[in-house]
């Protein structure tokens, strides 16, 4: 390991749960790295790390402090790797560490370190794939968080695609600090959508306490959801049914009704 | 390999590309099939196949005749695997097999066939990863396809996710039958965004091939651009800048304007 002169960072998406839905990119950067860095739940969810290797665990919410840690170890010569959940590029690590780098472009703070991001499967569509497809058709992915963006933002992008009649994928829908938002949320997409609109709770995607569950958009309820719950609420489209095993599904077609009519246009 | 008895199909995601992206549970399910069915590009996606392992290949646009014969196998007691690039529930097969499933419950047809999705990643982050992190915040993602879905349905999504100041992943974005299509999309996205708006451009991201580049609004043209294009345009928040060494980099932050006054709410 050099210490001297520049080195690498990686922004890794570890997928949702275990090494399963890790990338080989991802695994191969994490074996290669001499430091780690991350929100705690993140690290642990490495698993077991080199001996030689650093860990450095930051409290949530700190992400632009993280991303310049992060981007001086790298700067020192040292082979980083910043760890995400999902995929480093939605709604987490990655923005942060370009938007760092940005304020330093042009004062050569950490000029020729090489960054990467590395692509991870998305919360979004490991919530799917365990209860069919229900994002088979146009969607949206919405954070509900609004301790970084003003709450009427969040309600005119969910009115808009509640209207245009989108999948909608709920990430961080609830936490102790944001316990009316969800609510608001579910009864504006209520106000387009019917009230047996399939919804896809998803809890602990990938994890040994995995729970994913379909309800619909009259019965959901925010008692059950907290910050590592995924919601799917589905369009106007969206299917669900029970198969001879009791298993229940939920699907979007990818055809939409009045698909002949389009050769008028 | 048992020829009697109820079989398994999983619907496997590649990811975009190479095995850099590709899960081990992907990987595993590959090696384990003794059929392998999809669209030919897909299958040579998987590379080399064992010398015991029957390979199908299907035409485009025929999803539920896949979708019925690969369920077919696996009720013969195969074991069976549908490729899909990408993620296979985005814009892929996943929808089309739990279509069919759908039609035929009740029937028997399938029943006792043990079906898994396996999720991969998606174009759109993977070719995000490439550029910075142009999906950091809300986001919509949108097949420029009118296959199998009305051209008005489409417009209004645009318009809908253009009004609502939305970051627009568009798949499918042009194809031989599909010429005006794009250009009428980037027109109705420019009427609510500056023609200086990052656009990215990403051509078989995780190919030999591959090339990714920056653009704005003003400039995007559909002579570049075709069925193996990703097209990311930025939300108006959305960041573009050159580092020292002469790349581009595009971003979306997590923050939003105003942000400050939420408690107001």
């Amino acid at each position: 390991m050099s210490t001297t002169g520049r080195g690498r960072l990686a922004v890794v998406g570890l997928g949702p749960g275990d090494e399963t839905w890790r990338t080989p990119e991802a695994t191969e950067r994490l074996a290669a790295a001499t430091d780690l860095v991350g929100y705690g739940p993140y690290l642990r969810q490495v698993g077991t790390i080199g001996e030689q290797q650093a860990s450095h665990s930051f409290p949530n919410r700190k992400e632009a402090e993280r991303a310049a840690f992060a981007l001086d170890l790298a700067a020192s010569g040292r082979d980083v790797v910043i760890v995400s959940s999902g995929d480093p590029g939605i709604f987490a690590m990655a923005s942060a560490v370009v938007e760092e780098l940005h304020k330093e472009n042009g004062s050569g703070r950490w000029a020729g370190v090489h960054l990467t991001i590395v692509p991870g499967v998305t919360a979004a569509t490991a919530a799917a794939a365990r209860i069919g497809a229900p994002l088979g058709h146009d969607l949206c992915l919405i954070s509900l968080s609004d301790v970084l963006k003003p709450w009427k933002v969040i309600e005119q992008r969910i009115r808009a695609a509640a209207t245009a009649d989108f999948v909608l994928a709920l990430y961080n829908p609830l936490s102790r600090h944001r316990p009316w938002q969800l609510q608001r949320a579910l009864d504006l997409i209520g106000q387009h959508r019917a009230a047996e609109t399939p919804v896809v709770e998803a809890h602990n995607v990938g994890r040994p306490d995995e729970s994913v569950r379909t309800l619909t958009l009259g019965e959901i309820s925010s008692a059950t959801i907290d910050m590592r719950t995924l919601l799917i609420v589905g369009s106007s489209t969206t299917q669900q049914f029970t198969d001879g095993a009791g298993r229940s599904w939920v699907y979007t077609p990818r055809h939409y009704p009045d698909a002949s009519q389009h050769a008028e246009q």
